[in-house]
C-alpha cells in the first residue's frame, strides 16, 4: 500500500494512493485514522515530503563501492565502518518530489547526488533484537542525500555540506510493501542511467542498525533512517534533473538549479 | 516573560508563568494563541521540555577554556574552531527539568555535564545579517549537553555519546527577557558549586552563528540552538544531582542514575 502526504486548497493531509486516486484520511497512516471520504486525482494535489521526522537519522557510509570510490577521488585509503554508528540530517533541508534543489551561489562545482532507501518508523521501539527489528517499520520511501563535497570535507560538521535548504529531497510516497531483496537503486541524470546497484547490498543491514540504535535510543513513529548510497555521482550542474528509482517502490525526481 | 510547556490531566499545553501561577494558552507562544482562562499552580502540573524543535542545533565547541581543558585531558593540542559551523543533537534525547538522566549500563565512568544557554527561535528566518540576527529569537532556556566521552571520541558520530535517551535535559521554561551580558552560567553538583563562567564569553556569539546559519538554511519557530559550554565536568556518578543555573533565567536540575 502507498501513502502520500499532500496539500490541496491550503490544507495538508495524508491519503492512500490507489492507482492515481488519493483517498484522504484523518491523522497519520501509522496512528489512529479514518477515511474522510474525500478523494482527489493525484495530478490535482501537491505532493509534500511524506513525513517530517521527529528525528532524522542517516547511516552515511554503508556501501563498499561508495567508500572505495570516494577514497580514490580523494587519494586516500578507504576506511570501512566497524560498527553501525548512525548519523543525522536536518529537517530544514527536506523538499518534496518535483521541487527544485537550489545550489547556493557560493557552492563549488562539487554538487553530488546520493540515491538512498529510506526506512520510515511506525511504532515506538527500544531494545529490539535483530529478529524483531523489522516490526517497528511502517514502510519505505526514497531519499537523495545531496552533498556539496568541498563543504562536507572542509567544515567541522555537515551543516551546509549536507543540510543546506533543499539538499534533502524525499518521496514521492511511502510504500508499505516492498521486496528489499529484489530491489535495485537506479539513478538517472537527465534521463540517462548513471548508476545502478542492489539496494540491499549494504555493509550493515536494517536489522543491524535498528538493533544497535534501539539499544541506546527510542525510535518514534515518523522517524526516518536513510540507509546510505553506493557508487559515486558526477558533479551536477544547473538544470540537471536527477531521478532516483527504487525498483518496485517509485521514482524521486528533482531538478538542480543554481541560485543567482 | 516566562513560558512553560506542561501536562496536566493527560493534556499538554503552553502557559505563561506569573510567579507560581501558570496561565494556559491555546497554541504555542510564538504563534497565534489566546488565554484559555484556565490557571494552575506550578506545583500541580508536570513540566515538559519547553519545546520539541523541528531542528535541534548545537554549537558544540564555542568556549576557549573548554577546548583547552578537554585537549589537556586527552593529551593533545587544543584546536579552536575557525568559523561558526553549527552541529546537531537529536530529539529522542530530550528530557524535562527534574527528570532523571539514565546512564546506559554499559557506559564508561566518563559521564559529563555541559551547562548551556539555549536560544529558542520564534520567527522563520533566512539571510539575516548580524545586525538583524536577534530579531528571530523568541527567548532562551537552559540545556545540559550530557556526554559519554569514551563513546563521543570512539564512535564515528555523536549518536550514543551525546544522543542516548535522556542525555539532553532542557528547561525549565523559556524566558523572553534576559540580560545576556550580565548572565553567568553556574553548575552545581549535589548542591556544591563546581563551575562558573560568563555565559556570553563565547568564541562565536549568537548573531555570528545566526548570520552564518541563515546564509544556507532557514530557521523555523521552535528551532533551538544550544550555544556550547565552558570548562570541564567531573565524571558523574549514580545519584549525582546536577543543577545548571543561568543567572536571571532559572535552574535546570536533573539527577543522574545508572541503569541496572
Amino acid at each position: 500500500m502507498r501513502w502520500v502526504r499532500f496539500t490541496t486548497q491550503g490544507r495538508t493531509s495524508y491519503g492512500s494512493l490507489d492507482g492515481t486516486t488519493v483517498r484522504e484520511i484523518s491523522g497519520a497512516p501509522w496512528g489512529t485514522h479514518e477515511p474522510t471520504g474525500k478523494t482527489y486525482a493525484l495530478n490535482d494535489v501537491t505532493l509534500d515530503v511524506p513525513v517530517i521526522p521527529p528525528t532524522f537519522y542517516a547511516a552515511g557510509i554503508n556501501y563498499a563501492a561508495h567508500i572505495r570510490e570516494m577514497a580514490e577521488k580523494r587519494g586516500v585509503q578507504p576506511v570501512f565502518p566497524e560498527k553501525a554508528d548512525i548519523g543525522y540530517r536536518a529537517n530544514n533541508a527536506l523538499i518534496a518530489h518535483d521541487r527544485d534543489v537550489v545550489i547556493p551561489k557560493d557552492a563549488t562545482e562539487k554538487i553530488n547526488y546520493e540515491g538512498e532507501l529510506v526506512v520510515v518508523i511506525g511504532k515506538q521501539a527500544k531494545h529490539l533484537s535483530k529478529a524483531d527489528a523489522m516490526s517497528c517499520i511502517f514502510g519505505y520511501t526514497i531519499g537523495n542525500d545531496v552533498s556539496e563535497r568541498t563543504w562536507q570535507r572542509g567544515d567541522r560538521t555537515f551543516w551546509r555540506g549536507k543540510n543546506a535548504d533543499t539538499f534533502k529531497p524525499m518521496g514521492p510516497w511511502i510504500d508499505t510493501d516492498v521486496n528489499l531483496d529484489a530491489m535495485q537503486t537506479i539513478v538517472r541524470v537527465n534521463g540517462r542511467e548513471d548508476l545502478r546497484f542492489k539496494t540491499n547490498d549494504v555493509i550493515f543491514d536494517i536489522p543491524t542498525y535498528i538493533e544497535a540504535m534501539t539499544r541506546y535510543l527510542t525510535l518514534y513513529p515518523g522517524d526516518v533512517i536513510w540507509m546510505g548510497t553506493d557508487g559515486t555521482s558526477p558533479d551536477l550542474r544547473h538544470g540537471d534533473v536527477v531521478e532516483v528509482e527504487l525498483t518496485g517502490l517509485g521514482v524521486l525526481r528533482n531538478r538542480f538549479v543554481r541560485a543567482t
